[in-house]
């Protein structure tokens, strides 16, 4: 045991105990937990605390396979490719487009966690006001609908709110959350004149909000889905080779707005 | 199609394939994966360009769990508890976390699995020498075995070896790189006269290297491993509270070591 | 000429111009800037786009001076001498440091102009309720003032004090802020029944916006400042040896808080 | 005084020197530095820990200024700019372009010293062999020399040579590595039979050998100086707007080179 100080009591977690030859996370021996856990279990029972299982994990473990690469006109995927060829090491690669995701890149999960939350305080009438006030402290855009390149329709929002529907039939989760968020997207809708599905961020949010997910997690989960196509972003630039790579070919150079 | 030009060239990938509505992830539609692949196996196939499945990737899963977390005296989760304190996002956390995974921290399990294939190479009677060319290359350590903290065992090696002894017999691999691990664990023991177990970065490379992964993925996936730690310290850190929290207590301050 | 084009329009910018064997930055030719210019005066020109010289370069050249460290219990500082054993670059390390500065640690420069405008716009009379406005959105902290560990005085707010009011005398600057700042601080003073003085985000505001700063740039400012502090304390853990430096002497390790 | 212990030990120090109300850099207290120091005689006092002055400090100075800026095209302002349109703060856009300069980005200066004193150590005949020797361990680039756009000449260059040889003719330097410089510069014309002019990193280099740093500071008074470009980048670009930028215009995307 190690003594009880100051010292260490600056360092308290819940989350890990070891001593030599020992290590419990979460109160469970390592060892038990290789070959016996699923990595994405192991993330739930890390994070939350707690152990998932079943239709639940099965449904974190959809959100978090969702999300794992959008392409290299992404920010966080394109400086990461740019960073692989600057000489430094791989996790420093991945750090470089992991730091780039914040409120506007990769935080309306976060949001809109938030906003269905505000909805369901709200109930059923509620909605529309809440919509509006939301607008009125955040701007025009309502966090996890529409998406300027996928038109009409995010091919990964249908099929996460299908297998949230099941997981409900199945009495896994409430559903209260798929029922919020497509209750926003028909009064868009209506309000819009066309369609403003709901995208990745909306879906992956009613799954993290089933779960119960505090809403900054959601932005954290992402960041661990993402950093799977930063990983292989990252490790594709530096097997292409290239050095110093800029954002465009080099014969393009910038333009110059000065006087 | 995107018209192909040089701009477009400049950003290849064989990773991803987009346009409004469709998303092809190592050519399989992201709707297909979604619910249908695990978390783990998502990582492989991004990364690896190839399926893993069965025994393989309950090896591979059960690498990534393993290595999620060595508590807040780990400089990585340290320092992201530290930053969950200074007013910056979750991902920003993370990243400060990852960030420092370099050649030292995080770094033995890819020179591992460079050493078990010059040792492979080298074959079983080139072993010793293998090791001394290594010391006088790269200092006295061999990279994946010994532990500062964790004697005489750390629990999770002998674990995941388990395993991999397991799939072997499974004919899912081949074992090679356990017996080549194993024999320098058994030579290191005779020429110090003492036990230096495998650790960690030892044994994940054995299951790294059976897979076929190049050896710098070992960092890679190693960073993707303790990500989930450095989340899960960060939030709690977040939930603690505290204003730039310091290494120490605030009133330890430091030794001036000047004149 | 760079031929204009979408492509080198979406890099535009008015800082720097440049073709083979001639780089103009803000439109002057850089081997006329290197050895004619400061290094601060250097910063002013390239960050804001104009020349800066006299007594508003040294104020700006005193601010800088001023943040450069306040040793290793900042959380910035003591992550980037634990990332220094890591195995990471230097300029890593770095970064490490500088991605801490966040709204808590080192965001209350750029607050503090904020504030120090709303004054400005609320007139002497408005001072009070302008503070318990800012109060009733942020919390009970005013930026710039008190510190937890300077008592009662941190040495550098009156010194920058100081050099701001010789500049007003020399007609260099208008001194208005200095005068708001007073005006807060000896507002807080009767309001607590003790002083809570300026402190250095306080002071160095005072400069900011007396020279015209956009609000964020007190931020951006103090991160070239503290990065002073950052490399001079990775560098010196880089002598000093060390491998996975962790926050505290491992023997001391933390205390376990779960069940 | 701190009570010396193990825990204040551990994060001892000779840059800082701290107690309520007293702040000492280097020994110096930090009133006395405030408006009586450059920013860049502070610079190399906490760093180096030894005054600069005069002819000195004006070369050092030089040496700061010159490395500023490159344009959007060098991966660490391109992927600033983006991270300036993905919601983090200032100090994290600034990290994400500093944590970019490795090796091959901004590594060169350091490399240059290392080369120029192998060759002083080696004496004018051993110049073409040290060069020799270096091409066998580090590939065909002699870091210093050449430029991919600068033809034929970087116009950074001349001009901080000319400042080394006013420096040495005052008597401020030896003027020893302008020579080693030259002298590599002309080997290496003769060789290829063109000229292969040095570069900013050569000539910067130059300054920082004669000033008697340790290579690997080049490397970090690199990234102090390449950190003003990114910050006015990072700026410029909050102020014309953006989400989410991408290397590329949108409309481009990226090849797919998949089957």
């Amino acid at each position: 045991m190690t003594v009880r100080n100051d010292v260490s009591d600056w360092w308290r977690t819940r989350i890990i105990d070891m001593e030599p030859g020992r290590i419990h996370l979460r109160g469970k021996p390592v060892q038990d937990l290789i070959g016996n856990t699923g990595f994405a279990e192991m993330i739930w029972l890390l994070v939350m605390g707690e152990e998932i299982s079943g239709p639940r994990a099965a449904l974190f473990e959809a959100a978090l396979v969702s999300a794992v690469d959008h392409g290299p006109q992404a920010p966080s995927i394109g400086a990461a490719r740019m960073a692989a060829t600057c000489g430094i090491g791989l996790q420093s690669v991945m750090a470089t487009g992991l730091n780039m995701l914040g409120d506007v890149h990769g935080g309306a999960g976060e949001q809109a966690i938030t906003l269905y939350r505000q909805c369901e305080a709200a109930g059923p009438d509620g909605l529309p006001p809440t919509l509006n006030a939301w607008r009125a402290d955040h701007g025009r855009f309502i966090p996890g609908f529409g998406h300027r390149f996928h038109k009409p329709v995010d091919p990964r929002a249908p099929r996460l709110l299908a297998l949230v529907d099941a997981a409900a039939e199945a009495g896994a989760v409430s559903g209260a959350y798929a029922g919020i968020g497509r209750a926003i997207e028909s009064h868009l809708a209506k309000e819009r004149g066309k369609p403003v599905p709901m995208n990745i961020d909306g879906a992956t949010a009613v799954i993290y909000a089933e779960l119960g997910c505090p809403a900054p997690l959601a932005r954290g989960f992402f960041g661990l889905s993402r950093s799977v196509g930063i990983l292989a972003h990252g490790w594709e630039q530096m097997e292409q080779g290239g050095r110093n790579k800029g954002p465009t070919p080099p014969e393009y150079r910038w333009t110059y707005d000065g006087d």
